[in-house]
């Protein structure tokens, strides 16, 4: 039984009230692009769109739980950008992944062809996104709860810009009193804070951008979006877009992997990264930064092509949003090792820091052959109840729960098992929500995962190759968040795979 | 043959130029609530949005007239509520009117009935649209193209919510570099004007609002906007909704007037307009204004509690926009007698004003049983080439063309043919445009009709009833514009029923 910590929520209302807030939640949506593009067979010419999967009603979520994920941000931050420009660290942990993960070993190969003929870019920029939930001890009910770290994402991290409409869209449906009169003792304008990740996230682009400078032979700059074809996320990535422009007067172009040999050249000398508008003939932007929506996984590679394509990127003097080093950075391995004492202070020395930062921890174990990982081997076998099973290698999906452990563990070769972790389940708080998804209502038990934002933007030391940290730290931001909620049967996360929703923090104390 | 004035128009692209834009060109426009309703049938339990129908380049329209139709518009303002506020001629013309029209005739009946029991409301708002075409001089094609008005509209004109985006959106193809470079000297930002009509139409009826005053037994007020069942234009009337909640902070409600029974009570002392949400129990607001976006046509009519809903709203103290005598103005009837010479003068004295205003209009005939009436039958049976001929009715449709005129005519009886109005062609210069619909392109040879908004809130004398006209003008101002345009080969105008487009302007000299 999940803890019982929240008022009874969703607040109950009438059938007329609910048809009411539904079309104001709909209309409003729809006409600010709080919205997915429909599946490609019932999408007409492309002409259409559908509003996001959304809670019906901000979560409520614990203030101080909030505050802390939104202040060790910056340190998160700062932990990755250091672990990326450590090179002699991060290897010896990529060394182990590469022999049970193609992808990765592949990412490697990326990384130390370059490295062969240097870097050409001393700066590197991370927009990260660090995954949370609210963990109640299940034997201490009445202790305050804490956050739990599920992920940290170094590459392509979503929802930045529908989180910011969200947060907008519940505070709109509150103001034009949509919400019910009853309702308001709980639902106040002031607890549902508004969200600046999409502004901010194209704030940090913007940053990157401008710390490039000019381009060469008196080219114009921009920013390279690559991208998946027929993204169905597509406002998402539009707003940080129409931000860039407005705000900042930046041009943005979108392309996947596997347009780059027709698109992209790189300059022989200075090895800038040139586009090639195909709409526009004769024009030539040299690419300030290239940002990933895109290669966080195998899916997005279709041939030896598209490898030698993001080593033509990882060449060039584009300020890479990530780097293959900072996306290999990313491994939940990397996470695991974190979780082991010391490893924090390592890189962040300053220990008021790094105790907070280990305190978002749950208990995270190898499955390789070490005696910890051996140790984690017989609870995932003879006593999985409070596990999950996660493989190393990014991009949601194939999580493995509880009881199911052991006869998937029995399915693979033992040779196989270390490409997995074994995770102590976080025990979140018991919750009702509704979800909105292609215009119905379900309500239900739910569950909250907080992401919080982060932006790094970093000059390596001469010392990337030879794993001599970082120079300069430029930028260090928290950038917002994003509250992802599911209903609590469905064990897997991605809102856009259709699974779960996009939600609002309703802060209570 | 239609002149030509132009530039050769729309700039010719190439197929990867087209597909580039046209990407973009949707993105931007359903991320921006450049939408409307897909038809219901295929509208998942609505939660789908399809871009507007709108030309993928703003059009070249001549800078002159332009200015010239924005400069006339506070005269017009100030001429139709100068209309409305005089009694004794405007009923006259309509009095012809009903014997025709059974629509106006119970229009007519609602103003009466109000009217015998007095108005308890001096504030009325108008927020109009004036309809023109440019006319070039078939015999003189030289000289300077001139604007002439097709309909001046007194009740739910539309499109002042998706005309600002449609200025935006072209502005942003622009700026995105979307538009190739070798329309440059074309296409310039500075000759975009961006339209403030969403936002305009909204302070008109914020001004309406304050203009009301406080609720009474400490009621809040609000505006209603009555509306059609299943709306597809739906992101229009939200626009200005949204303006006003987040610019004036005013609440707004959405009925149909089918609605009314159930949801609208008169105080029986003050005669104020109650609105009790279906969705909030026990909460009662004062209706400051009524909005209507609909009951401009007997379809919005279906049964006699309609209508005596409409009285109701005539007779509470609400500001009405527009009053059933503001609407009655509307009628094209009062348009051709504003035609005729000295008709202006009566109500703008002022002949340096009253010219310009007469300049605007084509030449409009009665089909009456006058003598003008007798020698247009004429024309409208033997030499109808150069003519249309238009129901005096609000609403679009039904207009006959050309050589089609004699047989309808004869096809109907001939007491009905003083319900219509023989109008001189107005002949457009010759232009190309592309316009795109659920995600097609068609180009092609377009007809382009500029309406100008303009909100004046005015107060009548104590002599509503007898006819001594207005007491104060509180607002007067042109409030943006519309550019719709469709293929030259349809005769029907209404861009929602998916014959044209809304389009932006080009200025050019």
């Amino acid at each position: 039984m999940a803890a019982s910590i929240f008022p009874s929520y969703p607040p109950s209302i009438s059938s007329k009230q609910s048809s009411y807030l539904l079309k104001s939640f709909i209309d409003w949506s729809l006409f600010n692009g709080l919205s997915v593009r429909p599946l490609q067979a019932e999408n007409q010419n492309g002409a259409l769109a559908v509003h996001a999967p959304v809670t019906l009603f901000p979560s409520p979520f614990p203030r101080a739980c909030f505050e802390e994920a939104k202040a060790v941000q910056i340190w998160f931050n700062e932990l990755y950008a250091r672990i990326a420009a450590d090179e002699e660290w991060l290897l010896k942990i990529v060394d182990e992944l590469i022999e049970v993960d193609d992808f990765m070993a592949r990412l490697y190969k990326v990384h130390l062809d370059v490295k062969k003929e240097g870097f050409v870019q001393d700066l590197s920029l991370g927009i990260f996104r660090s995954d949370y939930l609210i963990h109640v001890d299940p034997l201490s009910p009445t202790s305050p709860p804490i956050i739990h770290q599920v992920e940290f994402n170094t590459i392509s991290v979503s929802f930045g810009g529908l989180a910011t409409r969200v947060s907008e869209l519940h505070r709109h449906l509150l103001r034009m009193g949509a919400y019910p009169s009853a309702t308001a003792n709980l639902l106040k304008q002031k607890n549902i804070p508004l969200d600046p990740s999409a502004k901010e996230i194209a704030n940090a682009l913007a940053a990157a951008h401008k710390a490039y400078g000019l381009g060469g032979s008196g080219r114009n700059t921009a920013i390279l979006f690559i991208i998946q074809d027929d993204e169905r996320n597509i406002f998402d990535q539009r707003l940080i877009e129409y931000n860039l422009l407005e705000n900042h007067d930046i041009q943005c172009y979108r392309i996947t992997i596997q347009q780059v040999p027709d698109l992209i050249t790189l300059d022989p000398v200075t090895y800038a990264l040139i586009y090639h508008p195909p709409h526009d003939d004769g024009v030539h932007m040299e690419i300030s930064t290239a940002y990933f929506r895109s290669c966080y996984g195998p899916e997005d590679f279709h041939s030896e092509t598209d490898w030698v394509s993001r080593t033509t990127i990882e060449r060039s003097k584009a300020i890479k949003c990530p780097s293959v080093i900072t996306q290999l950075a990313g491994a939940k391995k990397v996470q695991q090792v974190l979780a082991m004492e010391g490893t924090v202070e390592r890189f962040l020395p300053d220990t008021s820091i790094s105790t907070r930062v280990q305190n978002t921890f749950a208990a995270i174990y190898p499955l390789d052959t070490s005696s910890a990982g051996l140790a984690a081997r017989d609870l995932a076998l003879n006593n999985p109840e409070k596990y999950v099973l996660k493989p190393q290698r990014e991009g949601g999906g194939n999580n493995i729960y509880r009881s199911k452990i052991p006869d998937f563990l029995k399915s693979i070769p033992e040779s196989h098992w270390s490409s997995y972790i074994l995770m102590e389940l976080i025990e979140p708080p018991s919750l009702g929500n509704s979800i909105v998804r292609n215009g119905i209502i379900t309500t239900g038990e739910v569950i909250c995962e907080l992401g919080i934002f982060g932006a790094v933007l970093w000059r390596n030391g001469k010392g990337l190759e030879s794993g001599k940290g970082i120079k300069e730290i430029v930028v260090n931001e928290e950038t917002g968040w994003l509250l992802r909620t599911k209903g609590r049967d469905s064990e897997e996360g991605g809102v856009a795979a259709g699974f779960g929703s996009v939600d609002g923090i309703l802060l209570v104390d």
